[in-house]
Parts: C-alpha cells; structure tokens; sequence
C-alpha cells in the first residue's frame, strides 16, 4: 500500500478523504465538483468518503455526498453501510438521511436509541395503502367503489397472485424477479364477482387522493370523492376461463416461495394484507363454535356465523375475525458477546442456517416464548431478550416478533423434530456469510426475511468500526 | 425544614444519608447497626437511603441496606422506587439485585439498555410451569400424570376458575383479593372426566422436581420420574354436582374481571395458559374449513378434524391450534416529551383513562399497527415507535404488546365509536394520578394492566432525578 503514495490519483483520494472525516465542506464539495471520480473511492481501510462522513457525524458533508449522487450502498471489511456505521455510532439525523426517512415529513427520535431504521424498511413492512378501516361497514361506498372505473383489483387463485412480468426481455432481467401484481379494473372481474367460491377483500385506498374528475360527475356517475379503492379477489376454481380475459402475459404465480420474495416494496406490502386475509377466508369459511357456515362482511374483514342463536353472535369474538399468529424469531447470542447460535431445519437449502423461531403459545410473553423456544429446539438457556423489529409473513398469516436473546449456557442439544442442526458461528463467521465471500462456511436467509435483518443488525453492534 | 436542624435525630438522618449518598460502606453498616431506626428514613427531599445508593450506584451501601431488612417499596414525589431510579441512571447490577434478579441465576445484560425490569414481573407474565411440550405427543405418559396422586388439577366452569378464600378471615384481608386457585387432586376430578363436555388441559409440569418416592414404585405404581403434572379442566354443565365433591369454601369466580387481577403471581400466570386455551376449545370446538367436529389431541393443545379428506389434515394449519391474537397497546408522547396521550373508553371506571390499544391486522407490523390504532381513535400521527415489554391477557387469549409512540401532531380527533374521549396529560399529572394524590384529575388502570406500566415507564424516562 505505500507504494501508493507515488500514485497521484491515489494520493488524491487520500486527501479527499481526509477532507471528508474532517467534515470540511467546502474543500470537499470542491473536489467532488473538480474531479467527480472520487465520490464513490475508498480509502486503504476499505472506507467510502460517505462512511467517513457517518462515523463522524459530518451531517453537511454526507448530505452534499448524496447531493452529487453518491453511492449509498457499499460496505466496509465488516460488511457494514453508511447507516450502520452512522447508527451505531448515534448520529441518528444522519442514519435518517441516509434512508431518505426525512423525506415523509419524520422528525427526528425523541427517545435515545430509535432511529427509523432498516427495520421498518424490510420486505413484506410496507404500507402503500391507508387501510381505512371505517370504511368497511359502509356498505353503500363499497358498493360504490367496486364498480368505480378508478378502482384496481388483485387477483389470487389458490391465494397465488396473478403477476405481469416487468419486462419482456427476461433474460436480461431474470424473469422472477420482476414480476408485478396485476393491476385490473372493474370491467376485467365483473364477470367473477359472483361466481361460487369468490372473496372479495377491501384493502383499503392510495394514500395520495386523486384529482377531482369533474368530467365522471357531468357524466352522471357517483359523486368521485377522489380516493382510489384496492380489492383482492381469490378463487379456488380453474382459473382458465379467467385467464382469458386478461392480459396474455400474466399468470398466477406459483410455488409461492420464493418467488413471493421478489416484489417491490409497494407490492410485497400490498400482498402481506391481501394474502392473508384471504388464507383466512380459505379456511375459516364455516364457524368454529357451532360449525354452520358463514357470511362475509366489512369488506372481507368478518365472517358471520348464519345459525341464529349461535354463541359467536352475542358480542365481540375472535372466531369472526382474521387470524395473526405471532410467532418469536430470535438471535441467540453467545455469553461471550462474540457469537451466535444458528440452526437449520431439514427444508432448506444446503448449507443455510438461520435463527430459531416459533409460535408464541397462549399466555406467554414474546421473552417468554423466546426462552421456551430456544430451550426446546437447542437446549440453549436464555436470559435478556431484546426486542429488534417485526415483520409480517404472510404464509399464511404471521407476525414475526425479533428479537436479540442472550444465552447463560453454551452446550447444545437439539431436538431434531424441529431442526436439523444448530452451531455457533463466530463474529467473523457470521460477517463472511453477509458478504458471501468465499471464506464463508454458511449461508443466510435472503435479506427479506427478518432473520437476515436480526443477524446483520448484530453485526452492526459491533464497535471495531 | 430548618428547624429541623436543631433536632438531633433529623441531624443523625442527613448524616446517615450523607454517608449513603457517598458510599462509605463502613460508616452506613455501622449507623444501622447501632440505629436500626435510620434504615427507611426519608431526607428533606424525599429520599431514602436506598434511592440515594440506588441514584449514586453504590452497590455495596445498596447491598448492605437491603441485608438489614430495608423497605425496598418507597417511592420518592416523582413517583418512584429505588429500581426505577437505579434503572434509570444506568446501575443494572443494582437494579437487578432490588428485583432479585440475581436469584435466579441471571447475569448482567449484556445489551447496553435492557434490565431485567418489572416489565417482565407485570401481571400474568410469570411462568410458574414449565410447559414441556414435548410431554403433549407422549400419550402414555400423559395418561399415567392424569391419574397420579401428586397430579395437580384446576378447575373451571364457563372459564371462571375454582377458588378458594386463602383466609377465612374475609374482613381484614378485603375477601376478593384473597381467593387461590384451588388445588385438586385426581380422585376429586375423576368423576367428571368422561363426562360430556369437558375439556382437560395438560400445563405443564413444575419447575423443581420432586425427591423420588421410593414407596410408590414398592407399591406397584408406575415408576415416578418426580414430575409434578398440571392439568386444567373446563365444564359448562351446571356445577352444582361438582360442588359438592370439592372444599365446602371453593367457589367459581365471577364475573371474571376485575376478580381475575387479584391473585398471587404463580396463580395468575397459570390462569393467563389454562384460561386463554380453555377458551379456545369452548369457541373452536368445530372444523373451521369444513364445519365438522374434531377431537382434543396433544394434551389440550390441538384439535383434529373428524372428517376424513379434510383439508385441514393435510400439512400444518392454523386452524388446529389455539389462538393467540397480538394487541398493539402504547403510551403516545407528546412532541414536547411532557405529555402523554391516554383515552377512556365508555366502560371504564369514571374518572379513569389509559393507553390507546387495538389488534395488530393481517399484513401489519407491530409499529404500524401502533400507528394506525392512534390514527384512527385520536386522529393523531405517530412517527417513532418503541417496544417497552409484552403481557399475555387471557380474555380470551391476547398478547398485549406494549410500546411508547412518539406523536407528529397534537390535534385530537376521536372516533366515538372506539373511544369517548381522549386527552394529552402533563407529566405532573401523570405522577399525581400514578400517587393517587389529592390532585390527581383522573385515574390510572391498576397495577395488573400493562398500561399501568407503560404508564410509570415513562415517568422513569424522567431525567429530572
Ligand atoms: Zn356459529
Ligand atoms: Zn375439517
């Protein structure tokens, strides 16, 4: 490395650099002006100007860095980014910046160690509808909203959603992952709205309200309050039929993972409501307390039981209302702070290890279920647990609940009903497998699980930065 | 308090609490042994000698205090107890030895923020069994537990449990708050245990083995493995035959609140298991994919569907299992961290108001739920959301999981159909109420509830010590 200080880009770069962890900002925006090939270098450490900028806290250095298009997305040796270095090191308006979170309007944390993170920007997390709620038992406005040419429709069969591929060009693309939800309007489902076997679920309206077509109302239509409706629809029938009358490129998605993996954020939250409300509809179509069958209502959020007198019609059950089941997934850390305790179960693929996780059982608290779950697939005994973040999965219609766990005994017994092995990985381990180097004695789960989040989280934890 | 000065003991107290407050274990170990009046002596400001340790992390004078039998229950006129405070400033050795935590064979957390705090002490949340699920699959062995004579068995009618008053002397102890669950044994409950609906739950086994009975295995019984086995039962037939089989004193409680927040912390985290999975069997007693009947399986912890074909038989599904429905429940804070956000709902007590809480939708994460809950009943916009601690509430079978929400906006809008009224409160008169003072404005939800804590958790976030 030293024979770089003879390089006179190289000793240039050094000197940008050392502007940047300065936080001098106007020799920095200078250079970046002069020579634009700097703003994405790295230093001998590995280090980006823009990391530079986030270990220190230079706040107008980082914001002039993104201003001239800079990458946000690289990492250091400990596979680390701008925002994990910025979070850990607490220069939250920074780590805000950094994922654009100021932008919705967010001020920034009033408590000491929140920032809005990753966390809440992993798959399945994002809302792009305002669910409107109170709008469920307006009979009238859904009535109004199904038929509403403004109104998009998803279609499911067999809960697999009906996709168009992106693009044409598949090969450049990789086919799979650039599917997207078919968006289809009135006309296209009318003919299935009333077939046998069809629910339709209210998902709510865009956030953004449209302009006001004064045209529609001149047109005698119902009056346009400007809020564009979603519906999803499954069907268990053969879908062939319906096929036909939409566009010739769509199909239904299937196996649904991983392929369920591969949306944008907008769609992977759009499917994490829609499909789970309808798995529920799929099973719970009779009533669980006296086995009648039931009715929709609220926009495809209820089922009423239709047996007169039956006990889920005096007052308020869960019976007729979706199911969430919570499940605890964990990160078992070992007492000496330098490992973490993985586990495979039979089903993935080779050389894959992730958290433990498991249902969260009737009157336990989620540190509770952590513990209890960790003992019987482990062995592993565990004392603190600290909540990360939460996902939900709809496979069917879970909500994960992470958590970091720290062990008080190390030796491991596993019970092989549940997984098929658990090892500790050491730190260095763990930050190879992130990287997929080929150091790297395992594999992780793709990053839109939350296991993955939990793991890199705890890297970042880390203070050798 | 001048005056005070002049009055030799008030003069003893402060150099009492002098010596405390700077840790000089030698002289503190000395003045309480020769005057054992000082050890819960209050200083001018309020303080007792164990907040003073507890504020300073003196662990040694907090250590020697509570040897000498020091009331650890005080609190100062912020409203709170030496833990809060020993928490609050970042002693977690000696907030875990005030919770007793070290008992148990718990270390230090290694995270920077997490204590084992009362948070995981709340009501409902303690696990007194340990569930050994894996017994659930082991018919043989559940089958012998149920006719064991060291079986514990509960039981309830319409989900209202057999107690016992734990004094007879039902005016000096208040009555209500007295009740245990009563104990049975096999022979008590085995008249009705073929009966026609009931429904028998195996909870667990408990924690401490017992010394192997020698005589029993003489006497031909089944080897003893030194288990103690839990079993809870339900019936909703008339109870009067029952009675009579039992205790002349035990009696079925109800209605169920607030009567089900008054037991000891053993008794309440067995009735937040048994009642929350009782009341599952009592409304799912029915295939909800296809409306046939099913059978009890795994201890009380499945139900299998009769019908040959079923969907439900093949792979796992939700619909065999008990219940569990996650609640977001949350503390929102005002912009100006002074004020909080809590509402009533028309069935409260007068005068009380509490946090704002609603289930978690399918496809929703635990801050979203949060943030669409506040929106809809109050009308107000929450950015950063924190997880605090989780409560189990069996009625029938929710996870209260309890968060502080940082609120954008202040104007209040609320949705009558959920709330009355809801209204931001100072912080001091959150500590008035927290006190019951004579100028609190209203009044908290009791000690039991999570939002209790949610509630004296944030007045810990205090720095105003
Ligand atoms: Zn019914
Ligand atoms: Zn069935």
């Amino acid at each position: 490395m030293a024979a770089l200080s003879t390089n006179p880009k190289a000793e240039m770069v050094e000197r940008f650099l050392n502007c940047v962890a300065q936080g001098d900002v106007a020799q920095v925006t200078y250079l970046i002006s002069s020579s634009s090939f700097l703003i994405n270098k790295r230093g001998e450490n590995g280090w980006t100007a823009l990391m530079l900028a986030a270990r220190n806290g230079h706040f107008e250095v980082a914001k002039a860095l993104i201003a001239k298009g800079c990458d946000l997305s690289p990492v250091n040796k400990s596979g680390q980014t701008a925002y994990d270095i910025a979070s850990f090191w607490g220069h939250k308006h920074i780590a805000t910046l950094l994922i654009g979170g100021g932008q919705d309007g967010y001020p920034q944390s009033t408590f000491p160690d929140v920032v809005y993170g990753p966390g809440e920007n992993i798959y399945f997390n994002h809302e792009f509808l305002d669910r409107s709620s109170n709008k469920r038992t307006d009979s009238k406005w859904l009535a109004a909203k199904q038929t509403s040419p403004h109104t998009v429709y998803l279609l499911f069969h067999n809960l697999n959603p009906l996709v168009t591929p992106e693009s044409l060009d598949q090969d450049s693309t990789g086919g799979a992952s650039s599917n997207q939800l078919s968006r289809l309007r009135p006309t296209s489902v009318k003919p299935f709205l009333r077939q046998p076997g069809i629910t339709v679920v209210f998902l709510g309206v865009e956030k953004r309200k449209r302009d006001l077509n004064t045209t529609a109302i001149l047109a005698g239509e119902e009056e346009d309050d400007g809020l564009t409706a979603w519906f999803a629809l499954n069907t268990e029938q053969d879908p062939t039929e319906l096929l036909k009358l939409v566009d010739s490129k769509s199909f239904f998605l299937q196996p649904p993972m991983p392929s369920l993996l591969m949306f944008s954020d907008n769609d992977a939250g759009i499917i994490a409501h829609a499909r789970a409300v309808l798995a529920w509809h799929s099973r719970y179509s009779f009533c669980p307390t006296c086995g009648s069958e039931t009715r929709v209502d609220e926009g495809g959020h209820k089922r009423t039981c239709l047996r007169e007198g039956c006990l889920s019609l005096r007052g308020i059950h869960n019976t007729c209302y979706p199911r969430v089941d919570p499940v605890a997934i964990m990160l078992v850390i070992h007492p000496d702070g330098n490992q973490c305790l993985l586990g495979r179960k039979k089903v993935f693929p080779p050389g894959m290890f992730s958290c433990l996780a498991g249902f969260i059982e009737p009157g336990e608290t989620v540190e509770e279920g952590v513990r209890r779950e960790v003992w019987e697939e482990s062995g592993v005994r565990i004392g603190p647990v600290r909540y990360i973040t939460s996902q939900p999965w709809p496979m069917p219609s879970s909500l994960m609940i992470g958590c970091h766990a720290v062990a008080l005994t190390i030796a491991i017994n596993v019970d092989e009903n549940e997984i098929e092995e658990a090892r500790w990985f050491t730190r260095q381990q763990v930050i190879d497998a992130t990287l997929k180097s080929k150091n790297a004695v395992f594999s992780l789960p793709p990053r839109q699980a939350i296991a993955h989040y939990l793991i890199k989280h705890w890297i970042g934890m880390n203070a050798n930065l």
